[in-house]
């Protein structure tokens, strides 16, 4: 029987998102505490993670106030740590597939999220590393991971919820032009991801994934498109000014 | 009862030592292919790791010649990815805890590894973006995440054998004086780790590792040295033209 699970996180964030999806979708009991990124509580650092970053977790110790962190619980941060805590708590909510090959499958998925698919977002949206180009075949070499339906590796799992929030923050980003791409490419470039031929295996699997209540119940995006357009205001004045 | 298992590895490789520790402390029945990086096989790349990298393991399928990889195995690449597959494919090894709070610290651990160790020893052996004092706090930061006595987690994990290739590879590095830093720098960088009494403990810790059966049966100094010797030569070369 789990222990007492707090969860400190920011709507915002989608590594947080992470975690919430993972506990949404094991229906686990929490205390969800949200983390102002712009202004985090003095204890956060000292107390509950070092590294300040959300998400973390408290895990077990005396039922306190999720601002008033025990010294006894455990202190656990990094998503993906976290995604297999979770996994780990609820094996009854099947985050993992018991299969060992299946496992390795999802962790591999995990890893192209991290390793490949993420940097071309960040690299396309906010560094002007990646193109366009480079953004659509991040997007068919996650496809090409894909079974020829459902999850990323059949049933629902921890894979899903890795790279889920990236996606959806991406496209309240898109749709609202906000990136270092050229302005009005952001709406032109979510258009061709949600509507290529070539994506449709990856479109439905983002219908699928982005209907399940657990993403519905956790995912905010007026309040995600609010945090975007203060944070990355400065890249559309750069843009403004170099167009000039 | 785990299927066939073909390890594509070699030596000289930390990522792919990470799996040969796992597996020999699984006491895993396994064949092992030596692939030379060099000149990798031409079937390598199409028929097992699209990547063209090592560690990478063929599992399942019929019993075939490693160099002939049978279509019907699965293959299964990334160094961590495949720690935790040989963990879940033995779970009688324990190379995992069962309590999910030790799991996740030594998936924590490896995070530490992966984002902060490694980035440092690379830094300070081939880039000359990390500083000795940088080492040096690397190693202190690794220190504070082991517990009072025995391995990361407590009982030998996959966590250990996530750090210990990249420690014995920096090791002998420094004791070569291969590497980005100042001629005659390396010996004593190693002296220092080895002796500072500020790091008693990681002092043990490693001990500890490279004592086990394990990292003894799977650690070719020699090679990695004649290795290190050809591949860092250019570092050498620069170094010695830029102190004249």
């Amino acid at each position: 029987m789990p222990e007492i699970l707090t969860l400190y996180t920011a709507k915002v964030c989608p590594y947080a998102h992470r975690v919430e999806l993972a506990l949404a979708e094991a229906k686990a009991n929490f205390k969800r505490f949200e983390i102002d990124l712009a202004a985090k509580p003095e204890w956060y650092a000292p107390k509950v993670n070092p590294a300040s970053k959300v998400p973390a977790v408290a895990y077990g110790g005396p039922d306190v106030p999720a601002d008033q962190p025990s010294s006894e619980s455990t202190k656990i941060a990094e998503s993906l740590v976290l995604l297999e805590f979770v996994a780990d708590l609820y094996p009854s909510a099947n985050l993992l597939p018991k299969d060992p090959v299946k496992r390795a499958q999802a962790r591999f998925f995990i890893d192209a999220v991290s390793t490949k698919f993420n940097p071309t977002y960040f690299g396309y949206s906010v560094t002007g590393k990646s193109s366009q180009a480079d953004l659509i075949k991040a997007f068919k070499d996650i496809q090409a991971l894909l079974p020829e339906t459902g999850y990323a590796v059949g049933e629902y799992s921890i894979a899903d919820a890795a790279i889920i929030p990236f996606i959806s923050r991406l496209f309240v980003g898109l749709e609202n032009d906000l990136g270092l791409y050229a302005i009005g490419e952001g709406p032109k470039t979510l258009e061709l991801i949600k509507t290529s031929p070539e994506l449709k295996r990856i479109q439905q699997y983002i219908q699928d994934v982005t209907s399940r209540t657990s993403f519905v119940s956790t995912f905010d995006s007026e309040h995600i498109k609010e945090k975007a357009i203060k944070r990355y205001g400065n890249l559309n004045a750069t843009r403004a000014t170099s167009s000039q």
